[in-house]
């Protein structure tokens, strides 16, 4: 037995009752601290820890045994078995059959464009993952969900809380002790929404960049330390409510985190002219007085990290930049 | 006295003879391995080695002994006493003058657009070191005069030599053993030229953007092994005449350097959208099957690293690329 599957049915203590289908919605998390870099690539384990919030967008799953074979419908357009995300779905998939002429159907919707940075791999295997624990009636509760989600994406293990979440690295080999909690936060006026500017897929996935950054960046030597230092800084600002120092934490946090991209050899690079921009004008807002920071995944889409009460403004200032993706469902 | 006017006393041990004016021609030299860090702000020490080559282009400058006060010409137009540039200059004067009623005019001419990235302060310091020299008869040889230069910018030590220059870092606190040498490696073939994309002054100089990077950037604690690393790769691919190896270890190593500065809290960001645009052209240039690869210093420019076979084809790509600064006296 494989150690992924060693992990699974270490997880899947008890057997359940199946049902004929399951279903499931999971959000979308954007990383305030980045989840950066595995320490082992087979069980998705991290490097250091990370913290995330939650958004109300995300992927509805539903799932059903199929006959003959596994058939994957990806926001209503069948998927070709070869596509490489219905390869990972079904990789993922095989780690639960009963038995190998075990088959599933998987009707997939995102709310968000997929493979563009906006984190559609994290609601995506984590709404999967609650749909089969519906399926076959698991009955686990989301700390064990989130460590089964962990095995689809890595941060897909946040995507089972709301609020503002953290996912421990762990220390154990076996991976059982590395799962997402919920902080006892609540902060209502707090808010992140993506300011999409391209629904391209991306010209490389975050998983092979994230490789290939601790291979080949020089600089990645000094990110554990920076995300340790962020994290207790965040942790902090998050507790005493103080929105500018959390903000700024973020915004630095990203943009060290696609500095080590930018220092790899060959370089890994997300922005575009637009990010750029984007992120200018971010900065130009904040100094006129407007309280905006910005976070950024391996894409090149901003996320905006304002209060609810300056909803209104944020969304005019976006319009009136016309640097955005017009039929962008988000902002 | 104090260290900056005790090291140039211990560079001119002897005193020359006057003349009534000097003048002298100084290159533009382009860092291939980065100088960004100071180990010694007030005697301009760097932390670590660095490695340029020299262009044709650069700064003329003449001196000559004036009445009542130091007067300064900047490409032909007098300079308020209070502008920064002349404040630079007149602060290096005051290192060199017999008396305090010792004043000075100088008239100096870049070939390059002043402040933006291009090493006009190389050029300039070094022209005017080599000025002095000649107007105060100092005879001193190329290693003391690249000392000397070292005081006005430290990249300007490096300005004193052509073809490839490595200036040393050294390791006495009195910094009597940094400064610049020659390699001994010839390569006509070889071939760099800015790509200037915009002639503005920079947002932030060069010299606060390299405090702030030490000061406030978790990743620069990786930059010096990296210039260490890139320093001894980059000479065994000159002596190998290994013009691909040469390339990727320039445009990683300035890519590495701006990486650190994208880092820094707050971030410091010199890209412009042109110089996105330009180094994605780059790559398309080289997958196309052309050897050509960029540096960029601490401004939006990029420099282009050929070989000479291929300038033609480079003007040609560069023109009808369309992002470029169409006055320029360069491409």
């Amino acid at each position: 037995m494989n150690r992924k599957a060693q992990f699974v049915s270490a997880v899947l203590k008890k057997k359940g009752s199946q049902r004929a289908a399951g279903s499931a919605f999971a959000p979308v998390n954007i990383a305030l601290v980045k989840y950066w870099g595995k320490r082992d690539q087979e069980l998705n384990l991290p490097v250091t820890n990370s913290l995330s919030y939650t958004l109300s967008i995300g992927t509805h799953t539903s799932i059903s045994l199929a006959d003959r074979q596994d058939a994957i419908w990806l926001n209503d357009v069948p998927l070709s078995l070869e596509h490489p995300i219905a390869r990972r779905l079904i990789a993922f998939c095989d780690l639960f059959r009963p038995d190998p002429a075990t088959y599933f159907q998987i009707k997939t919707k995102n709310e968000v464009p997929t493979g563009a940075g906006l984190a559609s791999s994290a609601s995506g295997f984590a709404a999967l993952t609650m749909a089969m624990n519906d399926l076959f009636g698991w009955d686990l509760d989301r700390r064990e969900l989130s460590l089964l989600a962990r095995l689809g994406s890595g941060s897909a293990c946040r995507s089972l809380f709301d609020g503002f979440v953290e996912w421990h690295t762990g220390s154990r080999e076996d991976g059982l002790d590395s799962f997402a909690e919920r902080l006892d936060v609540e902060w209502p006026e707090f808010s992140v929404e993506p300011w999409i500017l391209s629904s391209e897929q991306k010209a490389i996935d975050s998983r092979k960049a994230m490789q290939a950054t601790i291979e080949h960046s020089s600089l990645y030597a000094a990110w554990p330390a920076k995300v340790a230092h962020d994290l207790s800084a965040l942790k902090r600002a998050l507790f005493d409510r103080d929105f500018d120092t959390l903000g700024a934490i973020c915004e630095n946090n990203a943009l060290t985190m696609h500095a080590t991209m930018i220092a790899t050899a060959p370089p890994i690079i997300y922005w575009t002219e637009e990010s750029l921009r984007a992120m200018r004008l971010v900065w130009q807002w904040r100094k006129n007085g407007l309280p905006i920071y910005f976070t950024m995944d391996a894409g090149p889409n901003l996320k905006l990290i304002f209060l609810k009460k300056d909803e209104a403004t944020v969304r005019t200032l976006i319009l009136s930049s016309k640097v955005y993706y017009p039929t962008s469902k988000c902002l």
